[in-house]
């Protein structure tokens, strides 16, 4: 089968490889139907993750079909059209057990990490009784494709973490794809205002479409005063962190009110700085998570009752045959604007 | 009346002032029977806390009997016996409705800090309905003088807020009063486990006597180890920081399991490292919070049920002609072995 | 000044009575602008409130301006434009502190039922800090009136104790003014379905255009089994009572899915059936509630916002000296389509 | 091998059946070490448990050791000693995932019941990897028989959704063994008062050994009459309903203090009174809840961690092959003042 394969550092190619076998009673093999480029993806290619090893096939996205399920599979069989979910879940840990399957003793992100994934014809999916999801009729196949990482993860790490409220104040710190998914789901929660800050003014434009009621065209400081002037001087109740750098971790921390919350959803390299000598008193919370993607469930309901569409972040489509252009489209998302890239096997 | 004055850094000196007078209609005047005196004094007296200037009577703790009270005071009446909250509360503000009386807008930790304190016999007490606590009849006075700021800090920015839960593993570092004052307060959830991490040998001592199932007589990357090994791995659910320097923060960073909370106590002076680049995929939280003392009426309770003996955390008494003795004591507690004070006015 | 007075059941009148004056430092009196008749009233009217006297002014419903305070009022002054709260609430006992004003020892509902009302030209507010509102400037006056009352009852009552969730499934039994406010406001969560029943026709209808996702015009076994078809069978996760009769408390046992919640809105007569012997393995949860209006500020902020429009309960508009033709448009809502009329003083 | 098998109402025997064989991939075969009786075995054998046929050994709780896994079983191995749920969960299904295991698809309460118990030399275990749980070493075994049902179910059903907190006040109406496992768990959240309420003197003594802070020798009004008295009127922030009457159900009904919840344990034969009329505004919640285990990892860190001894419960031993006096004497617990009895099997 065709697969997109990491080479190391900086090198990927598409790749002829042996369709995936069952290996343990609670896998399945599915066959992909649609998948899609994560950022992380692009982190791994840069060599910054270094539990991906190269000759692993990247991809941890994705619907299929199920094509065979091993003796310990108990809810898929042949045939049933799933949702893959970037975590593999045991559902049987203490972590699984506390709904975080984010640290499943033997799942977690493994898919296109430390496992073959989804950007390729076929896939093992292990413990795919609980990594797995029947998908509804009548839903939109493309709209699902987001659900496997960036929504939940907009949703837990952004949205819940940050305790979103009818009437609050929410501030999302960076509109790329995972900064949009925060956008979009926040709004579930009826806030007052949504402002969203960027340097990139296409970004902001797209976000006022989808939602945010005022937009910041700053970083830094500049950021900060704008938010304040728009809060009146109170600060944000709800700050997302959605990009992963210092700079835009410390902006939250300047515009957070008190008694407010900082939910980080960005990847972070490096250390930050933490400013307790004057947060110490604010009564403030920040949050950390690796999406866990318990709320898929409900994130599948709000899809089917059309509370959300899924399909706005969608802005670009490839055959699989063509992934290497995906790559480059997405790599190149300030020029090419794009979100996120569907990938149809 | 005698009072404990603020003179600049370093110096304090026991005047005789005039006693104070009702000011606003909401006010009370509070003849004190036994105050005491904070690890937050000492930081006023070494010039670190600049709202406070010199003039000032310092205190924010006390139990005393209403002298007389203003004309929009509903609650209490003249002789009747109170326990004053360092935070006064004007239960009318967003913040107060929402249980944040640490941002009150008109009050906050004002005592003793902008206005003057309960180092004297007699102090005044804005907002006086929503600041004082009636004291229950057959509670030890003394008991109660622990409720005015130590113990509800103890509780709510350590253990209601490092969401201590029956089974869990805890750690709390630094065993000073503020320490000992979480430790006491995180066993009405009954942990499994509570570790104390401190220096001094002595504190150890007493914290396993307060009710520490383990402790750790050291600090930095040895502390980290030993919480390691006394929690096969995994570190700790909650780690209570009760220090306030980037040293015991780092700590916490280092031995809080995925999943955890970091609850900020300490009164910390710079900022700290804050390593997201590990702790972004960790699931934790870090909080931090001004005490509320909303939880007086719950701690009261507990108080009056025996559910826990306030009186274990002192160690000294003193009358308030010699007040200075009793700083001299406090201030070098690794020396005389302080925890609480009691003056008795 | 022109009043609505309760004469004994059956009996109301427009009377002249003295402008009232201040009696507690903490009261303020309040020229009303808007008022409106809430279904309370009615029951009043039927004598089915025994704490409600004859020669009581009615109504607890309103906005206006302050025309002046207590020595004890320090959040409002002549002049302000305010919004009162049905639920009078000292902010200082025991249960004001715990956020739940309606049952505050010296307040919880008095207007208009064991204090004189808003049904006249002016009112006396006692506990004005804590039980007024201050309005935003640019939000609709017509639409403040509405938050009084209804709209913190559906949403404190009905979707707040229902515990509504994105995706969840709602059903609400009884379109009357108070359904249509929990309609309303269980949108802030973005549940997939809302039901309404009633077997109204005209009712449904407007509640299709509030946002009802669903109808069922029917009572009883009937509605029970079209519910079940409508969810395949599973029932509903969130059941609101919002009628106040056995029949429909019933629908809402029967309706209610494992793990779900009936939260009461309505006022009940007589003791109603709980088939425990049923309900007993089902982890249900029930829930009563009189408004606490705690939610107040926060729907404040939804309507600046225009997250909500609940002007769009307002049916009929009256002058206060036609008070008498308003209530007898609401006393027949069924023929008059009457859902909240607005009364200008 | 020998097994206690129901044969109809008011008939059991102990019968030689042949071993239990692995069925689904998901089975284990658990060779039974100790077990005992639950009240709803009696329930059975009156013929009030219609899922329950002639035939079925019953069952429901136990320790034992793995002597066989099916393929898909990945936690537990052959020589694994275990404690066995009484409640199987798949883990998978939509109840599953929200922690709802009781009301699991394909599991829930089925042994003993459904499918043959524990009361048994050998038992098939479905779902085993998320129906057993490791014992930890250096745990006292019949400690663990009590977290099979009664201490889970006492907890869950009656603590936990009851929302014991510091300082609260509590009421059992109850103190038959799983009155008595609300008992001992609720003091996990340092209550200030737990008012047990029961006719049968033993037991309040019992219960007073156990930590209950008030004991009320009473039913109806007078426990009612004595309840108000011993709280000032106010009644209790909890009251647990451990009979399962309608009785009792209206004792928590008219001791539940406003704000409080009444957490019904007891199972329900026939419908009670719900005073809707009293109640309605009063803020109350009432819970039900079959059992979901879920806290069982969390107590058995309790048991380990002796917060709580579970072994206070046991009252008899028997051999397995003496079971039917255990019967016997389970059944008349009133003279033989039985809690709970071991059978080692």
């Amino acid at each position: 089968m065709k697969a997109l394969v990491y080479k190391g550092p900086g090198q990927k190619i598409v790749e002829d490889r042996p369709t995936p076998e069952l290996k343990d009673a609670t896998d399945a093999i599915v066959k992909i139907t649609k998948t899609t480029i994560c950022g992380t993806d692009l982190h791994i290619l840069k060599g910054d993750v270094p539990t991906c090893s190269p000759g692993r096939i990247l991809g941890h996205e994705g619907i299929g079909v199920v094509e065979k399920v091993g003796a310990g599979v108990t809810t898929f069989h042949s045939g049933d059209r799933v949702l893959i979910s970037c975590i593999s879940a045991c559902g049987r840990c203490e972590y699984c057990r506390r709904g975080m399957y984010s640290h499943c003793t033997t799942g977690g992100w493994i898919l296109g990490n430390v496992i073959d994934g989804t950007q390729a014809e076929y896939v093992r999916i292990p413990h795919a009784d609980t990594s797995l999801y029947r998908i509804p009729e009548a839903v939109d196949e493309e709209a699902l494709v987001m659900l496997s990482d960036i929504l939940p993860t907009g949703f837990e790490c952004g949205v819940l973490n940050g305790k979103v409220t009818p009437g609050a104040t929410v501030a999302i710190v960076g509109a790329g794809p995972i900064g949009m998914a925060a956008l979009l789901t926040a709004q579930f929660y009826s806030p007052a205002e949504i402002i969203m800050i960027d340097p990139d003014k296409n970004r902001l434009e797209v976000a006022q479409r989808f939602g945010a009621t005022k937009t910041v065209n700053a970083t830094g400081n500049k950021a900060t005063e704008a938010v304040m002037n728009l809060t009146a001087g109170r600060g944000v109740d709800t700050a997302i962190e959605a990009v992963g750098i210092p700079a835009s971790f410390l902006t939250c921390e300047d515009i957070v009110a008190p008694g407010g919350t900082i939910a980080n959803i960005g990847v972070h390299g490096v250390k930050v700085d933490l400013h307790l000598e004057r947060l110490w008193s604010q009564n403030i919370s920040i949050t950390t998570r690796l999406v866990d993607t318990v709320t898929t469930p409900m994130l599948l309901k709000t899809v089917e009752a059309h509370k959300i569409d899924p399909t706005r972040l969608i802005t670009h489509r490839f055959k699989l045959n063509k992934i290497l252009d995906a790559y480059d489209t997405f790599g190149r998302a300030s020029e090419t604007r794009a979100m996120k890239v569907i990938i149809e096997a």
